[in-house]
């Protein structure tokens, strides 16, 4: 998708260089600078730092990450720490495992001097992969959107997204937005109601930002919001994205997306997750299980943004005496999705269907 | 309550120099200032700027404001002037109006040169009798916490509350937190998770900084985080306030409450409002007619706090282009209120249970 009227990926690999290439999401949407990772340690606080976040892009990076540690020593135990350490770097994103996991299927049978080449084609590979999935989602999605216009009769459509599940998570096209996207191309008429998503801000910071990038008209409101624009009628459909979805279909996601998935089913607002399959535990059923990562108290105590001189600046805005606990992601248990937008298809969020989508293949 | 040790209000009339006193509650926490409000311009403006807040505190700086009016012009006609600005100042909180009305039947037959020095005395005496309902709302609400201790034999006693019906809401005590104030004294263990409550941080600003003052144990947290820690059950009851409550039992509060209240019935917490019956809003009965206010959207958009040198700074956090809506109020219907804490006692929130505690006197 587009930055400044240019086409980009979130990452991509330099032939001539051997570098990757990121957009640096922490300085977004204030500066648009791209940064060049060559080394492990690099690409490990690129992820730590969240430089790259989303889980479908974590897991690329994370895969980027394993060739840049190959390409410094490819070794049976170099590799294997080096995956420990990606994995532990962010907890709950099932795709940071995901992505290792394939990396190191991919490599434990070849000799070490051809790791890193394979390794670099593999990365390549899973973001082409993501691509083309996020493509799928957003084909099935834009039909959950023309069939609600084709039933209501109406003219226009008001998504309402938390987070940023938009092609800045992925490697293109995004997960949530992919569907808005998708029917905006097809000359929709379409609004996005965009939760600014605290204490990172990602909705307001990067939501909205790639939405305006692309045209697509949306508004930012405060987490608080939500609920009251559903009871006001002023909410056609909720669609988010997943940082890992339990075989069960129970979704963690952002931090608040529950709080949202509650008020959707309080006003018979449907409620769907958007995921590629990378984004499945299918190790786990009970949602309780699921690590929920907890951040530095300075993301709520802090914030950063741009003063009357054009520069970037950082507050306090709490007391300084004040406690604080920063949780970064909550559950939607399967009962309140209304349901699960695959590369595959939709599908409800059950065992079974899920299952069923995924069993051949 | 207290503020560096001494014990205040939040709205005091001098009598030496006729001047009603506020604490300017735009500078809290960074700075404890004290104003002085001498005409009704000035009385006015610290309503709509939001230098005194919470439904009881305007109430009473509406009375005091009719008193500036009155000193300046006491004429019926000047006094309607200024009652329609007052009422007009804020569009939700319904304690406003039912200052504004006692003011007007209080003056009404006093000729016009006896009608400061009377509206003085009645702004006093709403400023004592909120005082009073208050304290007793914190006896009533403390009984809850007591009896929640003594049933379930827990040892603490876990709180959330959104945006602040703290002391500095109120004259003094409080709402929602008079009864964490009256438990607190009584030796009980208590903690309280404090939504930040966007976009004005009322929350974070406030009512974690007078918790503070009292040395109440407080945690501040992001809104979106309340209901990933009832499904930890990490919150034992939840207490909010109300700018308005139907005579149905609805509750009108600050945006995002609704949202708790969904997650609080979703985990079995019991969820109460605390409000005196200057709240109650006895001629709306559908909730729907309540008029919710839009603020400006730089309040999302733009975010004050203090920087490195110790300085208020004002920083622009959302994109240059982007737009955003801030609606200050969401509805939490009577289905979800555990029960509603007033002067008079705890009641159902419902028609007849109100009906039946307010019937007589």
């Amino acid at each position: 998708m587009k930055i400044e009227g240019k086409n980009y990926r979130t990452i991509w690999f330099d032939e001539e260089t051997s570098e990757v290439n990121i957009i640096d999401q922490t300085k977004l949407p204030h500066k648009f600078v791209i940064k060049k990772i060559n080394n492990f340690d690099d690409a490990f606080n690129a992820i730590k730092k969240m430089e790259v976040r989303g889980a479908p892009l974590i897991g690329a990076m994370a895969a980027y990450g394993i060739s840049l540690a190959a390409k410094n020593n490819p070794s049976d135990d170099a590799l294997k720490q080096a995956s420990t350490r990606l994995i532990n770097s962010r907890p709950t994103a099932i795709n940071l495992r995901w992505a290792v996991d394939i990396m190191n299927a991919e490599l434990k049978d070849l000799p070490e001097n051809e790791r890193y080449l394979a390794s670099i084609k593999k990365s390549q590979s899973i973001c082409d992969e993501d691509v083309a999935y996020c493509k799928k989602i957003g084909e099935f999605g834009n039909k959950i959107i023309t069939d609600f216009l084709k039933r209501t009769n109406k003219k226009e459509v008001n998504i309402l997204t938390h987070c940023n599940a938009g092609w800045l998570a992925t490697i293109d096209w995004g997960t949530a937005t992919s569907p808005i996207y998708h029917a905006f191309k097809e000359g929709i008429k379409i609004h996005v109601w965009v939760d600014e998503t605290r204490p990172r801000y990602q909705g307001s910071s990067i939501t909205s930002f790639e939405l305006n990038e692309e045209g697509i008209p949306n508004t930012i409101i405060a987490d608080n919001t939500g609920g009251l624009l559903m009871q006001k009628g002023m909410v056609d459909l909720c669609i988010t994205g997943a940082d890992r979805v339990t075989a069960n279909g129970d979704a963690a996601n952002k931090i608040g997306t529950y709080l949202k998935a509650l008020a959707a089913r309080d006003n018979n607002v449907p409620f769907y997750v958007a995921l590629p399959s990378s984004t499945i535990d299918w190790s786990t059923s009970e949602f309780k299980n699921i690590p929920i990562e907890e951040r530095s108290s300075q993301e709520l105590s802090h914030v950063v943004g741009i003063d009357d001189n054009n520069e970037l600046k950082r507050v306090r805005i709490y007391p300084k005496e004040s406690k604080s606990l920063n949780l970064a992601f909550d559950i939607t248990p399967a009962q309140y999705i209304t349901g699960l937008i695959t590369e595959r298809g939709v599908c409800e969020a059950s065992n079974d269907a899920l299952k069923k989508l995924f069993s051949n293949g």
